[in-house]
Order: C-alpha cells, then structure tokens, then sequence
C-alpha cells in the first residue's frame, strides 16, 4: 500500500504514469526529449494543474541540458522557445504556463549556461517540492476539519496522481491512511469522463484507503442510506467571493449537503483563487464533444445525432460552502473578507484545468 | 413523427418493438407462441409495467387459441398453467400477473371453449386500451400543470415504449406533439443502465419532440443555465403518505427542484399506489449488481474488484413532491388524506419494476 506519484526525477531522468492506461495498465514512461513531455501533456497522460506545471518544468530543465552554447543570450533564447512550444500543449492550462515562466525567469540570474542548466532543474524540483508540501497541508487541515468524521463522499479526481503527492480533496484520506485515520470514502464515477472510476478509486484502493464507488445518480441516497458524515471536492478556479468552479456534478452536490446539512469542504492550493474574478458568474464554463455523453469507449449509447449539452464545469456558489481548506489555513465564510486575508498579497496563477 | 409504440396487435398476430436493440436498431419481433412471450419478458425485449402487462395478457391469448380441447374445465386448467409460466418470466413485476389474473377469471363466465377464447383475446384489448386511456389521460394532466411552461427535465424512461402509448412521465411532451404544445425536454441518462440516453431521447426524437441529453450529474447546472422550469418523473411504487420510489437518481431531482424552487411531479398510474405501505421507509430498495457501474458494454471501467453500492431505486419523499398526475386526476398535498380520496376504495396492484 503506497500513495500513487505521477511524476518521479531523478539524476535528470524524468518518469511519468501514463494515466492514460488507468486503472487497467499501471504503466511508467520515461519522456527523455522535450517532444515526449509535450506529448504526455498534450495526449492527457499527465493530467491535473500541478502535475502538469511539474512535468512541463522538469521537460523544460530536461531539454535545457542539451542546448550546445556557451552564450547565455543564445541559451536564453532556446530556452524560451522551449517554453513556448510546451507551454502550447494545454493552452488553457494557466499552471503550465505559470511553471514555465517561473523557470524562465530563473535563468536570467545565472552567470553561465552551464549554472543557468542547473538553475533550471533546481527550480523544477523546487516546484515539485513546494507543491508535494502544498497538497500534505491542505491534508493535515482536511483532517482538522474531518475530526470525528469517517463517511466522506468526493467526486472527479482531485487526487494525489493530479499533484505532486496527496492531491487536494484526496490529501487528507491518503494522509490518513499514513497515519492510520480510518475512512470510507464514496467516490462518484463522475460522467462523462469518469475520473472518478478510473482514477480516484484505483489511486485510494492504492493507498489502502476502504473505498466504494457509486453514480453521480446515487449520491443523495447514499447520503441517506450510508449516513455521509461531509462531502469533499477539488476546484478548478475560486473567484473572490468564494464561489467555486469545479467539475461537473460539484453543484449537485453542494446542494446535496446543503439539503441534508452535512458540510461541504472545497480544498485546493491558494493558487486556485482568482481574485481578479468578482463572483462565479464571470466564469465561462467550457463546453466539450457531444460524444463524452453520447459514445462509451467509441460504441454509441444514445442515437446519431443526438442534442447533448456538455458543459464541463459547474460553479457551487459560496454560500454552499462550509469552507475552503489551502495549504495557508482554512477559510470560513464570510469569504468576500476571509479570502484576502488568508491569501495576502497573493493574487493566485489564475485558472486550472 | 409518430409516437413509438411498443406492442400491437392485429388478428391474433402480435408485434413487439424488441428495446433491447433501441436505439441503433429498430426492430419489430412477431411472438408467435407462448414461449416467445416468456422470452421476450425474460430477456428485457418488453419492458416497463404495463407494457408486461399487456404483452403477457396477449400472450396468454395467443396460447389459449390453440388448445384443442372442448372441455371448459380443462381448457381452464391449460390457461391457469400458462398464467403461471408467464408469470414466472419476472417474478417482482406486479402488473403481470395482475394482468394475468384478470385474463383468468374471465374465462370463468364463458359458456364454452370457443366463447372463452374470444373473451381472452377481447380482455387482453382491454387492458390494452384502457392502458392507452390511462396514459393519455396522465398526458392531459400534465398538459395542464405544465401549462405555461416549456424547459422541463426529467429521468429514466416513463415512456410510451414502456405502456401501451403515450407513457406516464413523457406523456404530456408526446400528447403536446399531438396538439402542437412545443416542449424543451432535458433527459438525464439515467446512470447506470443509460435508459434516457438509450430509450428516452430516441423516443421523444420519434415524436418530433425538442430534446437535449445530459449526465445526471449536470441536473443542477442545467436547471440554472437553461432555466428549466419544471422536472417531471415516473414512479415505481407510491406509498399512503406519497413518498415515492422511482429510478435511481430522482431523489436527487427531487432536491434540486425544491432548491430552485420548481415543481416537482410523479406521474403514474393508479395501479402504482400501494397503500398497504405507510411511508417510503418500508419499500426495500433492491440492489444490482456491481457490474452495472464498474463496466460498460463488457468492457471494465473501474478496477477489477471495486466495491460498489448499486441501488436500482430511491425514494422521493412526499413533502418535496408538488403533485402526482395519476389517470384519476391530479393529487395534491397533503397526501395523507388526497390520495384515498382520489383513488377511492381503489388499493393498486401494487409495485411496478
């Protein structure tokens, strides 16, 4: 029993888990050029915000290593053009392109090519580190506020293999397993994409945690028949108010607890806030392919042809939420004022995905 | 355009729409033995109560026309042992051997064998066209509280495939292609056996009725995002006190239409009460097997092994139900004391499946 890890490094050598091949295949893949990082990126086998700013900077400092010159101004350019060639692999993914202006940035600092190639894959580790630390904290305050707790319900993956380790919403029953806090979690399968069934149940049965999975259908009975004790879920972009985007389903949930008064916990690093961002209602929510709802595995369940509405995310409104579990502490409503006070200065990365 | 009807009837030939194949291939099977009917009841090809129903009471028909005996008693004890046989094909379907009861106490006044026959064959048409009367009733009640109204939501298939036209919960969108009442119809796809991806969606498209397909996880989204005005279901089982057990994922429905404070109705018909129960507490809730969620199409979703927790029904409790459309009329609360007075000295027959 050991907590699943998307992303390894070591002596420059960059592994990743192919999550593509989940939860059938459990299988490794070493991304040794700059193509293989924007591949596993692009092709979805790295997924998750963090994991993907993780793995885009370690392919940064991977490539920056065989870049022939002695010339930083030279090294800085190809370095760049790195960037902006990966940071295209997942334009909507506001982390990636955070890691790979973090990195960029670095090199400025160095006095020679050969200290800039170590700078890089000093701060790609350092990356990687800060968000391992990141997602045990957000963990160890998940616990606090889970005290006395067993029956918890979650929905997608916001889970150790989309981060560094731990993960978000899944951090405290992995930090639990660790320590010996008993959970039953009820993993929705979470339609169309089922993140749920393929990746959070496989990644807790991993850690030893007693997991069961349901449809996104059954939770209210579940709720009832299984006596749920708190629902917990990840978050895809927090505007100022508290309002919370996330995957699709999170509303029905929101309300779900708000109906059977259990509490309702959002976690996600404080790079998840964007401030600049009033309330839910100015976040566009991206609609996909009909055939998410109309195939299965490309056999079509519902007629050719078929009316779909696909939206990919839902926002639960603030006052839904009992609170906000950070790795900087938890935030209670009233979230208008809690939310800077907690964040500081810090105005967040903006959007993951 | 015309409204899908799942059984015919045409000089003691009978047709049935095997739904088993719906929606990629529409094919209509002639039963022509009572071992056919079995079969087509066993295997899932005729579904929905009193679409079992009527299907059995043919079928019995259709087996009567061929024992040659001239002996009433005799011919009594061969239609009472094929009532039996059928009744057999799915033991908790309550509607089928209500129809099947009713077939055989009516060759009880036939004053021969022929005469007999004839009654059972008139009988069965009966309990054909009283089901379509039902229905179409069901459709005009709806009609009228859904008055005004146009985006509405529903789950499962309450359909006509599933009676003898028209359906409980669809009935008011096919009655309202009839007359030209435009509806916009969200189907939820009803996880996990897919009946509103597989069987709604194609047979409002039949009806030339406007709908949209969704996951069931997206029923909150959709309500805000495409104002849906009214969400309407069918029922399994209805209790004394109007608690109602239905599909899977109608509680949540239900919850979601008391936060966004829009109507909720059941439609049914009488036979669906059962009064003998008090409340929604004593209707066990039968559970499937675990396959239904971990796989899709034979192919495995989750990993092998996954605990699940696979209810088939939840129930719906009478406070968040604005009204039940039955063929008798419509009942508001409180239920306690409406529903007796709407149904009568009438009991039921007890639950559907």
């Amino acid at each position: 029993m050991s907590i699943p890890l998307s992303i390894s490094w070591s002596e420059g050598q960059l592994v990743i888990l192919d999550q593509q091949k989940l939860p059938h295949e459990i299988e490794y893949v070493t991304l040794e050029t700059l193509e293989d990082v924007f591949d596993a990126i692009f092709t979805l086998k790295v997924r998750g915000a963090p994991a993907i700013g993780i793995a885009a900077a370690y392919g940064l400092a991977l490539s920056a290593v065989r870049h022939e010159t002695e010339d930083l101004e030279t090294f800085f350019h190809l370095v760049q053009k790195d960037a902006e060639y990966l940071g295209s692999s997942r334009p909507t993914a506001v982390n990636l392109v955070w890691a790979l202006q973090r990195l960029a940035s670095v090199v400025r600092n160095a006095g020679s090519v050969d200290a800039a190639k170590q700078l890089l894959a000093e701060e790609a580790v350092r990356i990687h580190e800060e968000d391992e630390a990141s997602c045990r904290q957000i963990g160890a305050y998940g616990l606090e506020l889970l005290e006395g707790k067993k029956r918890v319900m979650t929905i997608c993956n916001a889970g150790s293999i989309a981060t560094a380790k731990y993960g978000t919403a899944l951090a405290p029953f992995h930090l639990g397993a660790e320590i010996g806090r008993e959970f039953e979690v009820y993993a929705c399968e979470t339609r169309p994409v089922f993140q749920g069934s393929r990746l959070t149940v496989w990644e807790l049965q991993q850690s030893g945690v007693n997991v069961t999975l349901i449809t996104d259908s059954m939770a209210a009975h579940t709720i009832e028949a299984k006596e749920v004790e708190a629902i917990i879920v990840g978050a895809d972009r927090i505007a100022a108010n508290g309002d919370t985007a996330n995957k699709i389903g999170t509303l029905n949930l929101a309300i779900l607890a708000n109906a059977y008064n259990i509490p309702f916990y959002v976690a996600a690093p404080s790079s998840t806030f964007d401030v600049s961002i009033g309330s839910g209602a100015e976040i566009p929510i991206e609609e996909r392919k009909p055939e998410e709802i109309t195939h299965f595995a490309g056999e079509p369940v519902a007629p050719l042809g078929t009316k779909v509405f696909n939206p990919a995310f839902d926002v639960a409104p603030a006052r839904l939420i009992t609170a906000i579990i950070t790795e900087k502490g938890i935030i209670k409503p009233e979230y208008e004022k809690n939310i800077p006070a907690a964040l500081g200065a810090y105005t967040g990365k903006g959007a993951h995905s």
